[in-house]
């Protein structure tokens, strides 16, 4: 196959540059870059049944079109990203007033949450360009999903996340044998560390808008909701993506995968895309309500830490996934979130708050008549509830404690049973 | 297909019953009971392929060879059980010295545990049986299990587990709707009680050791290692199996779907399987140790709660597993435990303590060379780490907290980056 990976062309002046001519974000007005690729020689060379009948169970079965030469990290956790279930579960459907509801359930990746796709495909980058370190600043899960793909391969990573991130992750980051930096501030100063740290030591930073590959590792997610669902001959329908927001790269990323099958011609129609923030942490949202493609940072307070985040990075392109697309943005506040956390934990999915979000948004779509009951809607749950049990716990009642007896159960029973 | 479910056989009489005649245990010595096929027709209509060819990515794809009659909950997570991966980190295979190790990973379940598999086959029993409540018992992962697959179908569940219990196993259970009740004592009076209950309140009762239908879910591990190893052609090695023993179901369940495959024909060469134990809960090792299958029940201290037990219910079985394949048992201490999260972790696994031991233990075994160089070995780990992040802060050093500042960072990286 040729050289599939033509380069890079900046989201905002639209230059293009050569692969090996940047690395990060564009040099002329710091615009995030947008991989591009020779869609036309691809177009030759590949077929969609090449990609269907790929024996990977990951999301290496997309290695075609994505920027690394080859499946890194075979046999370790860092192979067995992404390919995650899509499920439709009845009961919510029928609660909705839906006829089609999936919920894709990102929290099943190697360390439960949706930025295992960035990081298995930066650490493959990083692998490839021979990079001694990689860093990343993160409010948790970035930096877990980072360690978690390093370790699998080897790799040196230190994670600077803010000291307030859930203590599963940071015991994730450990447990993975990161360096692990806490910083006695919030995300967008670790943010800001991050490339400081990098650029002083020749670390190779992974950063979410910035890093032009964790886009490109994140799109797998919209490749496979495309081979699962809309390549059926039995679909045919228009489908509405619901997926929660914080710094605008995974919106941003579902985007570039639907572009980049349209770009093959192999997607006929392209899916909304709808964002849904936190009311706290709103600043995509306030942007796309404004009409406008210029965010203006907030002062973030959510208890969905992976959403939290005042100055989103990847804002524009978030902006446009929406616009572009025929979605829109949606906010929902921290008690949404919480029985959106109940609803889905009551079919099986335990959803972390940031991951939940997006049902909760879904709830709000379906109250404004923007969503309809003949729509067919897939929501993302982005990370595992499992890492942080605290918020969980405040979703639900606490559990009874009784004394090992009979007479003790009868009476905690509730009268349902 | 003809009727394959034939009935059970009481595992120390050896007494034989039709499907209908008994629910749980031997009537006649309270034996636990092994679920027998016809495997002769089973033979006539199945052929290897058959399972190979199948589109399930989950333990369903051996649906033939369970004793249910279809594939419950489709669309749900309830259908995602199972088909975990199976990792050959090479950093490991290098430290341990081993020419061939593969580490199956079961914290990939839908519940982040292997009991989901007990929990899918016994809700799918539920509801082929029409039971209105299933309930359990559980030190949590079980218990997560059963009320994470029963959510997922609409099945009412009703868990009682030890008020100690980790909190993100509490989570769990709550966020997924099910009834729960702490007890205030430990796993094995929660045992006896959930019985109690069931008996009373007419509910289906999932308790391990005492339900014959969860060894059939947790033997699909062994199916798979059989189908993704040992039916390879390139493979023609004896392998050595090394799994966590807490009541002993796990254990008994990959013997029994190993000896199902033998009776089959499809496998050669029984495993020899290994089962490791807590020094502070090892009532299996100590039987085994002193060449009998009379299990005394001790009082277990040890921080791998998912295999402290007191009295292990599965214990005859879990013996037979190690003295009729060639295999053994070792036991490890908790810091052994510890150990071995943080060496799983260097590799991408996060493993919880029960998880962790299978790891301590074949340690162990290299050590005593009770395993070799030569030898091919898979270890288990049987739940993640985010089900316990306290027990994983111990295996660690904690995190650096630092002012966002370039010199902080400085100051506080290690020499090794």
């Amino acid at each position: 196959m040729k050289q599939k990976f033509l380069g890079y062309q900046c989201s905002l002046c639209k230059t293009e540059f050569k692969p090996g001519e940047v690395t990060y974000t564009c040099p002329k007005d710091g615009g995030n870059l947008d991989i591009i690729y020779d869609y036309s020689s691809l177009q030759q060379d590949l077929s969609p049944e090449t990609i269907l009948s790929s024996q990977e169970e990951s999301l290496w079965r997309y290695l075609p079109l994505l920027p690394v030469d080859q499946v890194h990290g075979r046999g370790t956790p860092l192979q067995a990203a992404g390919w995650t279930p899509i499920f439709s579960p009845p009961e919510l459907r029928e609660q909705l007033g839906l006829q089609s509801l999936w919920v894709k359930d990102e929290s099943r990746n190697p360390t439960a949450s949706f930025k295992d796709r960035a990081s298995a495909v930066v650490v493959a980058r990083a692998q490839e360009i021979g990079a001694e370190v990689v860093v990343t600043a993160s409010t948790g899960n970035a930096g877990a999903a980072l360690a978690g793909m390093a370790a699998a391969v080897g790799q040196k990573a230190v994670i600077f996340a803010p000291h307030t991130a859930p203590p599963a992750k940071i015991a994730q980051l450990l447990i993975y044998g990161a360096q692990v930096l806490l910083v006695n501030g919030n995300y967008d100063q670790a943010f800001d560390l991050s490339i400081l740290a990098a650029n002083e030591f020749g670390w190779y930073c992974r950063n979410t808008g910035y890093n032009p590959f964790t886009l490109e590792g994140k799109k797998t997610a919209a490749l496979e909701i495309w081979e699962c669902l809309i390549n059926r001959k039995s679909f045919g329908r228009p489908l509405s993506v619901f997926v929660s927001v914080g710094d605008g790269n995974i919106i941003s990323s579902l985007h570039k995968g639907f572009k980049d099958l349209q770009a093959l011609g192999w997607l006929d129609k392209m899916p909304r895309i709808f964002g849904v923030q936190a009311e706290g942490s709103a600043a995509v949202a306030n942007a796309f309500s404004a009409g406008t493609e210029d965010i203006n940072p907030i002062a973030a307070d959510t208890l969905a830490d992976s959403i939290s985040v005042d100055l989103p990075r990847d804002g524009v392109r978030a902006v446009r996934a929406a616009s572009q697309t025929g979605g829109a943005y949606l906010t929902v506040s921290d008690v949404e979130i919480l029985t959106a956390i109940a609803d889905l934990g009551r079919v099986g999915i335990f959803a972390e708050p940031a991951g939940a979000a997006a049902y909760a948004g879904l709830h709000r779509a379906l109250k404004q008549n923007i969503i309809g009951s003949d729509d067919s809607v897939l929501v993302f749950n982005t990370g595992s509830g499992l890492k942080d049990v605290n918020a969980a716990m405040q979703a639900v009642a606490p559990a009874v404690i009784i004394d090992p007896t009979l007479s003790a159960v009868e009476q905690a029973l509730d009268l349902s049973i």
